[in-house]
């Protein structure tokens, strides 16, 4: 692994472009500052695959991505092996460039979980890698396009900054000379490049000339035709500036345009479900996963990479998308050989893989919800999950409480609970096994009577009722399935 | 200095306390995670006392407090002496607890503000002492209420958990046994002491007991009212461990507790306009300084708090604090004493400096607004701000550019400007001299005319177009002005 931080990112930029240009395939893991905004974000087995997607839309967009692991893999000469090699980046959003200023929601929970695996947030806040979306790209551009280049420095000392320019425009407003010299101790430790363009800036009726002899500004009082005309000659210098003002504010936005151009990601997601991504890949690589179809792809990390060698790191970004990469190499095996005899399986090119995969592309798996995975390309899978469960009170008196309902349900799996009335209420459950042993468990239940969920039976107007409403989520599993979804 | 964090804090805690009840004030200050969670909320000069507070109110109810320092004055028994004990707490909102799981919003560049004075943003998230506000408590005294202890602490295994009572549940569905043992090694490394609230929460039909010799759990099938006869005698217990929870979420709003009950508090509010915190104090602190009115009072670092002896951390929540503490003091004095010959003067009283303070009581200094406090305990002052500008495009063609006009007239000073029209705008400056000097600066204007405003003149709607529409501020200045507030 070699680890990307702002101030290594522009050494390092070639190196990692070059790695992408030439992989069979990336994968990308991210950590999080939170993982739903309020609580109507939060994943519910009553999610479909279009509300699923609307509520991790809507998050994405709100909090921040602080590490991005990019775990690069290409085919070696030698026969199914891979070569990985492993960025791990801080990421911290662009801000003080013109009117940028990002603004990300922490979940208290979220970053108390990253504590559990020693993430450093000082290197996250100090030193993390720039980057902007396409909005803020724009804005800065226009920022810059109104000609002015300074405010988008934000290191100088603007008391300072100031006081210098209430001199000048003092100068300007009262004094009859037609020009002034801003000698060094006048400009009290700016920057006299910067000095001049905030001077330019700021003032559309004078000309400012750096004198780098005398270490001086001299200003002139011009109209705005005289100035327009000076200024003309300096317009190529101005542009090559900006252009590298806006790179250095692209700064990971540009390694991932590249990505989307060359078209190698694949995203981290676990591919067995109820099964962490360390437990997967800590089978797949042991022993007896190597072996579960004979000449598995096999992976060393390139020269150079080796901080992960013999360890695991589990939840650094960088680690994780090492073990995804790894584990979805060892499953390609697997599904492309599976139907295969033992004596025909070879070592095969990648892209042999890539043809197996075919069902899965694009598809996201997503935990919680009423279907197993997001088809980001196509239409969603129709759901395997089991009927709902139709819950009434079984006395006049006894109204129903929901949070009293997940928790008598939650220690038979997953459940989700939502309120229909204050004696009705319907019960979405993970999978087959915990929908039986609810419905048995609560046979003769005092309070309660459960049943199948029948749309004609329970509801006429199903649909109404079914996707709008409070969904309160099962206390207990759902506290603790948030913090470590990734782990679910 | 004496630095509070979460593994200190129950160990400090009576000091804390007892230095509050012996005092005569406190001074506080706080660093946030943001300052305007979006420019809806930003400071202008067009806010007017009730607007700025509702957003200031708003604001600080989204992003959160990381830092805060408490300086804690007393007199001592020397002559106009006071003694200093300065408190620097890292806080962390709670989470985790029930449902308690708190967002907040960052402000990408307010961070990188608390960079630049070496914030460690580690400590504060790892080592931050907990906090709630009084609608959390009711939650979390809510969830334990249930009777359910367990979901209260985060730190166990959830998916070892999961899998212990998926056997219970599948023991109690399935076996004809009344009694079953849980082993050691059954126990997934989880304390027994949860494991055994956890069970008894899930569980509603089991009863469950420690043998502590054993070190076992056994669980036994029982009515609900059965269980309910054999957990009276264990009530109190569970209401000593209730009380331990409640405490050690509360944290830090304890303190804040019995400052309230003591009425001590002095927030943290620079008393002189333009003029950053920290020039106050080292000028005040200066021999010119300590001469202006003979027997300034003096401070001295209590013993085992004198980490700031000789030093200035500036930003730091704690020393923020305590140079508050000091400015407050000083400034107390020169007013008392103000109309007071020299040879008159004499070493005071704490309660005479309060005497003479009672103007400024509950007067909260705000910036760009167009007030120059808030007073939370009556009527605002009347605006002492200039005039606002009218402008107006001459030529039929020019449509006004609100960011130009903003970067035309920041030079003078703080301006906001708000547009009415395509061709009409408002200015709002930060004092006289600046609007003088636009209205002199562009008398002659090539592009647009500007006059003071009349609402008469110029509005016939005055009330609706003044305080609606967007305001857009000044490109230049309020970018600098935001991050580094606290010193304009």
């Amino acid at each position: 692994m070699v680890e990307v931080v702002k101030s290594t990112f522009a050494e390092q930029y070639p190196l990692i472009i070059e790695a992408i240009k030439d992989c069979d395939f990336i994968a990308l893991d991210t950590e999080f500052t939170g993982l739903s905004v309020d609580s109507e974000m939060k994943p519910s087995l009553f999610d479909d695959g279009a509300l699923r997607y609307q509520k991790l839309r809507e998050t994405a967009s709100k909090i921040t991505m602080c590490q991005l692991g990019l775990s690069i893999f290409s085919k070696t000469s030698k026969d199914n092996q891979y070569e990985a090699k492993t960025f791990n980046f801080y990421l911290y959003p662009c801000s003080g460039y013109g009117p940028v200023d990002s603004r990300f929601v922490c979940q208290a929970s979220s970053l108390k979980f990253l504590c559990r695996y020693d993430f450093d947030f000082n290197k996250f806040i100090y030193e993390g890698v720039s980057y902007v979306n396409e909005v803020e790209e724009k804005q800065i551009r226009d920022h810059i396009d109104v000609a002015s280049r300074i405010g988008l420095e934000r290191d100088i000392d603007e008391n300072a900054l100031q006081k210098i320019c209430s001199i000048v425009a003092n100068w300007i407003v009262n004094s009859e000379e037609e020009v002034k010299k801003l000698q060094k101790e006048d400009m009290e430790k700016i920057p006299t490049f910067l000095l001049n363009c905030e001077l330019r800036t700021r003032f559309p009726n004078i000309r400012t000339t750096v004198n780098k002899i005398e270490k001086c500004i001299e200003i002139k009082k011009v109209s705005a035709e005289e100035r327009l005309d000076l200024e003309t000659t300096e317009v190529e210098d101005e542009k090559l500036y900006q252009q590298n003002t806006i790179e250095k504010c692209l700064g990971f936005a540009r390694i991932f345009r590249i990505m989307k151009q060359y078209k190698k990601g694949l995203e981290s997601t676990e591919l067995l479900q109820f099964t962490s991504l360390g437990q997967v890949y800590t089978d797949l690589e042991s022993d007896v996963g190597r072996d579960l179809v004979i000449h598995p792809p096999t992976v060393v990390h390139a020269e150079g990479f080796d901080r992960y060698h013999n360890k695991m790191v589990v939840h650094e970004a960088g680690f994780d998308a090492y073990m995804c990469g790894f584990v979805f190499l060892r499953i390609a095996h697997i599904l492309t050989f599976k139907d295969t005899p033992s004596t025909d399986v070879i070592p095969c090119m990648f892209r042999r893989y890539l043809q197996s995969l075919d069902d899965y592309v694009n598809k996201i798996n997503v935990i919680r919800a009423s279907v197993n995975n997001i088809n980001i390309g196509g239409n969603d899978d129709v759901s395997t999950r089991p009927e709902l469960l139709y819950v009434r009170s079984s006395m006049l008196k006894y109204k129903l409480n929901i949070d009293q309902l997940a928790k008598w349900f939650s220690p038979y799996g997953s459940v989700d609970v939502k309120p229909l009335t204050s004696s009705r209420a319907l019960v979405a459950c993970g999978n087959y096994r915990c929908s039986k042993d609810i419905l048995q468990a609560f046979r003769r239940h005092q309070y309660i009577r459960i049943t199948k969920y029948s749309i004609w039976k329970h509801s006429p107007v199903v649909r109404g009722i079914l996707w709008s409403g409070v969904i309160i989520t099962s206390g207990i599993l759902a506290y603790s399935l948030l913090p470590k979804s990734k782990n679910s």
